[in-house]
């Protein structure tokens, strides 16, 4: 006879973990568990291979029923009592679980095997008839609803009525009649919809709660569930049947919760509370005031010092902190569950490290338990939780915007970068709110604390400009209405004008009036000043630490996008391994810049354009000996000039007359250069390489700054290694040419070094941006005339998807309400399109040839789950802004790690 | 000892066209003419073995020189002269040519084997003394040059001092003297540039020419072609020598050229002219007027006979109409070249047509001798090129701009479209003139003779509706200059105001001041009006019969872009197999329907909206009834709305003002709207399935109008076939959800019908564009919610190259001249890049359903080399512009032909 049913209790079990495929994921865990010492309520696992015998045959084998009789009676035993047993009942729950994982495919029928015969025998059992009522009320309701399909609204609009006849706010205050009474109507209920009474044999009733998670496995919910997680070939789900165990029934019984870290410090204690002679639920509902978990210590010594071994056994075994639901029954401690715990950064860095002093864990597992957000959490100022759940309480959450970049702001609202800029000089802390923002906008975007715009998604302007400050930002926020004509927005009932304060967090999104209160990131203060205080010593200890061993774990390199030497200065101490875009336009934003770049495109004369770019000239070049003087050795990717000339001149007729009137020139002329200009689709326009090509002197320009600062440097010893890199290209003969073009000016301005003695040991490396859907298809083409690849994905995830980043947000909303959209490509690089593109492009890239180095350096770079792609893909190097690098290193480590076991020794 | 030289001449040769790869094209060309029994003059080839021996060891091999000598005393014998001899010298002309053809690789040396020595002897021989030395002046020349590297202009200087000391207007002028003393003078500048004399021993001519030839194939110019044309393992190049003959040695000589047919009208006649005692290049300076070929049968009856036969030999052999260079030496007629003759669209259609009924060709090899350019000419009205060229001679070329509709069009400027409507009212001829032009345009472009924009490119909105509407259209002519305010433009030096005459040229993309002649499409008129003239008759028939040989020979189907009831007419008469793109915005845009499409987005209830829609439905239901009831059984596949919302809204204040107050509306709310809907990259925005998911009553509407109609039509016994299309898909997640609605309404309106005791027998297919380079990559997850899939390659191309249709002008002519672009993918398919990922999408949506039906509706759809991709690609069908149908199928057949064997009976 087959064994079909598994029991386990008492520290014996007759299943391992290994059975999953038969005893599922729950029932497995709970076997291993017991094996463990862990004393969870006993039970047993009917196999799955009996749901595939239901499904096959419509019935239940004929070999089952002896077995699960048989386990009844071991169980009974294990508790003392006896299922069916009016004196002594044995209650039971009744879960399905199959062998991987399906949350929410089938209820759970608790409190199995009461009965109006049964009642007083189990009030006296310890519980008393009022406990014993309310248990079978809950009987009648979840049995009615999970195995009779009778819908659960009928007896919660029962149990409301109940509670306002008794002028109860809470079924805790209902009393022993009222619950008798409601015991009653709940049987009615029952009784009309199902036709027949609530079973009285709790035999009966444990054969169709198995029949209804058996049936469940096929139900509509459950195939829907299999075909979108694309979950095949399980036998079907096992069913486990567990004692029920009550923390309510005396004074030496009790319910709680603990961690057996502190879960927001870390700090390695028993953290939590517990509630004597109640139920979980009691807990949570909040109207009792839990007592500590140290006062078990005084309550219950024996138990405490239980729950003290059960944490070391468990944390010795599972490795991690664990997060623990007990019950005490009668002075005996039942373990309902275990799982990893939650926790803050500072906590999951203090545990990790930690748990390795303690030799828990060998480094390369303390990598995998600190996940990339609580970095964040560490790198970032974060909002305190009790206060922004105040502040939604008194309705100051004033909208719901992108989390565009990470941080909590408080400050001001104005609406001019101008004036950000202006009311910064005085030491004032402002939000600048835009309905977007553009390259001019920066020394406004720059004084800010934070940013605001109402559209625009997490690749705007505002987004990468801020994650690039590490200032916060909520971006495409469209549910405030600016009015810059009255100098206001408008959230909902509220009109928050200038020089209101407000609160944004960009983590979250959200928007508070008013200011909340912060806690600022002192790690990133004492990273970037170096200037250790006594009291964060610790954490920043920990932290060097945690990144020695993260940085031994990963394969991938991790560059920072720096588009200025202070941006370099930042990324170094964020431990970036060089810089993989440094964009050159930025520099042209510069106050006394611009003015410059403008007078070049307005130029009308070659010889007036040269003018304007050879006094550009020395700026960019400084910018680069400034730049690879901070580097150092390390590798510094410098982007040619890529966005459109347009968005260097003012849009607005006053602007471009102020302008005429600065450059001397005919504002008619501006007028029509502006116009000319003009793009109906911008980002699909003259850019990139385009204008490289059309306008060489520009290119040129940047590319003797780039050479001759490189050749400056080097002259002074230092090894440096610039790449210059050529945007938007789209397939190999715009690359060839403008790679000659700058082979050309290395060669010129090595042969004028040479005349003088001098042969610095520089070697340039040329490469392109991979970001048009072309250049992945031509990259066998294209790398012949490429040293290294480096993937644009924001563009490249644009053009895949024929999707503006800049007017996603009037229909994205709806698809993620729909479910179109599990989440944003332009925040996770989407696999199945973008990601296909670049597995053509580094196989036809490395098809050329094979030492040709990639990256990757649009935003995707520094999230977690798009540097693991990237580390599959085998690229060498992720590139993101300076304040993500520690995440990145981060993820880079796990996803070097995610093949080797996780649960084992090393 | 292996044969390296191969004799040809009097019928003989050693070589035959199976020699290529030794011999060369023009070799081998040689040989098998002569086999034929063409007369061409005799000769021998070196086989390219001498080469590749030449280049691996620098030195000829031993074993040439004995047969150099033996081949040139057989071509001696041949002539009567002796190559060397002074008495009676054999001048020769040594070529290169290798396997595949090479042009301008390397020049030819004429007149080799003259020498001081055998002037006289030349002279003697007929020609006498003045044509010995011109004779012999050339060769110094030449042989300076392409031998000796001596700068052509150096002799091209004493050419011209001797015309000016002569006071000769041309060569021919210089008597005898002259051309002694120019002689003179060539031996001196060759002296002095090379150091020593002009070689007087003519084997030491030959010699170094064949060296020079033989060095040339690995010069910097010919391994730059053939690394671009990737032309890889040839020998190297063969060098042919052959015999010279002369047309100007006396009254029994002469020199001229032939087509086998009339090349204009394609009439089976001798057509061309000749002129006695001369020289090809007499005919080419055009200082003598030639005698048309039918005064040689008076003057040389003989050789005229034998020209006929000629005519019927070559036709037989190439089965095609050629075109003949001859030369008459001494009453001995030799052909010099013979090759197909470029004719006119009438004419290929009347020489392929009657070849059938002659019997020198199958129909499958008739198609393959009209180009689609030809039926192009056959289509469209055309310039009278005798008028363009006096046209650009007088300085009436304005501008150039791209040639977007095929056509010539005269009319009067206008700017405005509302005035081409006025014009034309009253039956004004106008060409209407923009910056470019939108979908609230259309009354006026219709109303039009042709339409020039300044600004947007092949697919612009302008060029893609002239198509459809078969008018001509030049766009993106960025050399005008359009000044709306003052009604005019400029054009360079010329201002062209409103009411002025222009001519523009659609097919070339000129525009021309004044009025131009052109000769209209009779053809056009015929298959459009059904009402044959009698002098129509012939063209019409054979049309209508080559045609037949078309639709036999071809897989593809071919379907039409066809919006309303009257195109699906117009598509019809030129053989359209079903409609591939019915675009229903279009639809939108007729005058008494637009303010209900606008009152329906300005809408601020659902219930205004829905109101909105219904006065919408019955307009669309009605067209949908006509075009269902004009297309019959054929298939119809119509686009759900595309473009986004801002599309239907006034851009201008004034106008959105006149909309507020013609709705009733405040004019703040529909400026507010304007603004809201605005997009930074409309390409990439809100449109297509993204506005169906976000607007579903949009779509609903639509199907409803689309489902009713279907069922009206069908059930009064026709078998529609309406295949629904959703637009801009880039997941399958979003079709799938379009589709569940689309199949609820159907089964809906079905239910209402069958309780009426309705069962029309209609098929409904539910489809997606793919347009977006993240369909073809997942075209296999999307395939299974589609019936269908129609490559929609314009945005598709905008996508992968990251180019906007309408913003490439202002770099793409650059790229054309740097080489970048050989051709604009907007106007032929770019087969590695968009056809990469079509091929992608073909692959992965036939796994996922083998029977999935393909199409393209893209405006390639009517370009050849495109429709010959899809051809290769597996497609079903392609679908463009009505009045491109004769040329889609056309290319059908020749893709479908492509593979058979061009010179052989079958």
């Amino acid at each position: 006879m087959p064994k079909l049913v598994y029991s386990f209790g008492d520290g014996q079990a007759e299943g391992t973990l290994a059975d999953r495929p038969r005893l599922g994921g729950k029932g497995a865990g709970l076997h291993e568990m017991t094996r463990l010492g862990v004393p969870v309520p006993p039970g047993f696992t009917i196999s799955a291979e009996v749901c595939q015998h239901f499904e096959q045959q419509g019935r239940l084998p004929a070999e089952l029923q002896p077995q699960v009789e048989e386990a009844l009676e071991l169980l009974g035993r294990r508790m003392g009592r006896r299922f069916g047993d009016p004196q002594a009942p044995l209650l039971v729950s009744v879960r399905s679980g199959a062998a991987v994982s399906m949350p929410g495919m089938m209820d759970t029928v608790l409190n199995l095997g009461l009965c109006d015969a049964a009642l007083a025998g189990l009030a006296a059992l310890g519980g008393g008839r009022r406990f014993a009522l309310d248990a079978y009320r809950r009987l009648i309701a979840m049995f009615g609803n999970v195995v009779k399909g009778v819908a659960h609204e009928r007896f919660e609009r029962a149990l409301a009525e109940a509670r306002a006849r008794a002028g109860a706010r809470t079924d805790a205050e209902l009393d022993e009649q009222a619950l008798a009474a409601l015991v009653e109507t709940y049987q009615t209920i029952y009784r009309e919809a199902v036709g027949e009474p609530f079973p009285q044999d709790p035999h009966a009733q444990l054969w169709e709660a198995i029949r209804a998670v058996l049936r469940s496995w096929n139900n509509e919910r459950a195939r829907t569930y299999r075909r979108l997680h694309r979950i095949e070939g399980l036998l079907g789900t096992a069913v486990n049947v567990q004692a029920m165990v009550f923390g309510n029934t005396g004074p030496h019984s009790a319910t709680g919760v603990c961690f057996t870290r502190n879960p927001a410090t870390g700090e390695d204690v028993l953290y939590g509370e517990y509630l004597p002679n109640a139920q979980g639920e009691d807990v949570v509902a909040g109207l009792r005031t839990p007592e500590p978990i140290a006062r078990l210590q005084q309550q219950m010594p024996d138990r405490y010092r239980e729950l003290l071994e059960l944490k070391a056994l468990l944390e010795r075994h599972f490795r991690d902190m664990q997060d623990i639901e007990f019950t005490i029954e009668d002075g005996r401690l039942y373990v309902l569950q275990t799982r990893a715990g939650k926790r803050t950064g500072p906590a999951a860095l203090r545990i990790a490290t930690e748990m390795v002093e303690q030799g828990l864990l060998s480094p390369r597992e303390a990598v995998r338990r600190v996940e990339p957000a609580h970095l964040e959490q560490l790198l970032f100022p974060t909002l305190e939780p009790a206060a922004a759940r105040r502040a939604r309480e008194q309705g100051r959450l004033l909208a719901r915007g992108l989390n565009a970049a990470p941080g909590v702001a408080v400050g001001t609202v104005v609406f001019e970068p101008e004036e950000a800029e202006a009311a910064a000089a005085h030491g004032a802390r402002v939000i600048l709110v835009r309905p977007e923002t553009s390259p001019e906008d920066i020394g406004g975007m720059a004084a800010a604390q934070g940013i605001l715009t109402s559209t625009g998604g997490i690749t705007s302007h505002a987004a990468v400009v801020a994650r690039g400050m590490g200032k916060p930002c909520v971006a495409g926020c469209s549910a405030i209405e600016i009015d810059l004509e009255r100098q206001c927005f408008r959230a909902g009932a509220h009109t928050v004008h200038k020089g209101e304060v407000v609160s944004i967090d960009g983590s979250t999104g959200e928007v508070y009036l008013g200011a909340l209160p912060t806690s600022q990131s002192e790690l990133v203060r004492v990273l970037l000043e170096r200037e250790l205080e006594p009291e964060q010593a610790p954490l920043y200890q920990r932290f060097a630490r945690f990144m020695e061993w993260v940085d031994q774990a990963r394969r991938l390199r991790v560059r920072a996008n720096a588009d200025t030497p202070e941006d370099a200065r930042v990324a170094l101490a964020f431990g970036a391994e060089g810089i993989g875009l440094c964009r050159t336009e930025h520099m042209f934003f510069e106050p006394e810049r611009i003015p410059l770049m403008r007078a070049m495109i307005l130029a009308e004369t070659e010889a007036e354009q040269r003018a304007a770019l050879a006094r550009v000239e020395p700026h960019q070049r400084d910018d680069f000996v400034a730049i690879f003087t901070a580097m150092g050795e390390r590798p510094v990717t410098i982007r040619l000039l890529d966005p459109p000339l347009h968005e260097f001149l003012p849009k607005e007729p006053e602007q471009q007359q102020a302008l005429a009137q600065e450059l001397g020139l005919d504002p008619e002329r501006v007028r029509a250069k502006v116009q000319q200009l003009q793009e109906f689709n911008p980002m699909l326009g003259h850019r990139g390489c385009r204008l490289g090509i059309t306008h060489p002197e520009i290119y040129a320009m940047q590319v003797r700054a780039i050479v001759e600062a490189a050749l400056e440097v080097a002259a002074r010893g230092l090894r440096v290694r610039p790449e210059i890199m050529v945007p938007l290209v789209g397939s190999a003969a715009e690359l060839a040419l403008v790679r000659s073009r700058i082979e050309a000016i290395i060669a010129q301005r090595r042969a004028a070094l040479r005349e003088q003695g001098i042969e610095p040991p520089v070697e340039f490396a040329i490469g392109t941006m991979i970001e048009l859907p072309r250049a992945c298809l031509l990259a066998e083409e294209i790398a012949q005339h490429a040293d290294f690849f480096s993937f644009g994905t924001n563009d490249l995830t644009q053009c895949t998807w024929g999707l503006s980043r800049d007017d996603g947000q009037s229909f994205l909303p709806r698809y993620q309400e729909e479910g179109l959209l599990p989440v944003d490509p332009f925040q996770v690089l989407d696999r199945p399109g973008v990601g296909a593109l670049m597995r053509l492009a580094v196989e036809g890239g490395r098809r050329a040839r094979a030492e040709l180095h990639l990256g990757i350096c649009g935003e995707h770079g520094g999230e977690p789950a798009s540097v693991a792609f990237c580390h599959e893909l085998g690229l060498d190097y992720v590139s993101c802004s300076p304040y993500r690098i520690p995440i990145a290193r981060l993820a880079a480590a796990q996803a070097a790690l995610a093949g080797e076991p996780q649960l084992r020794a090393e």
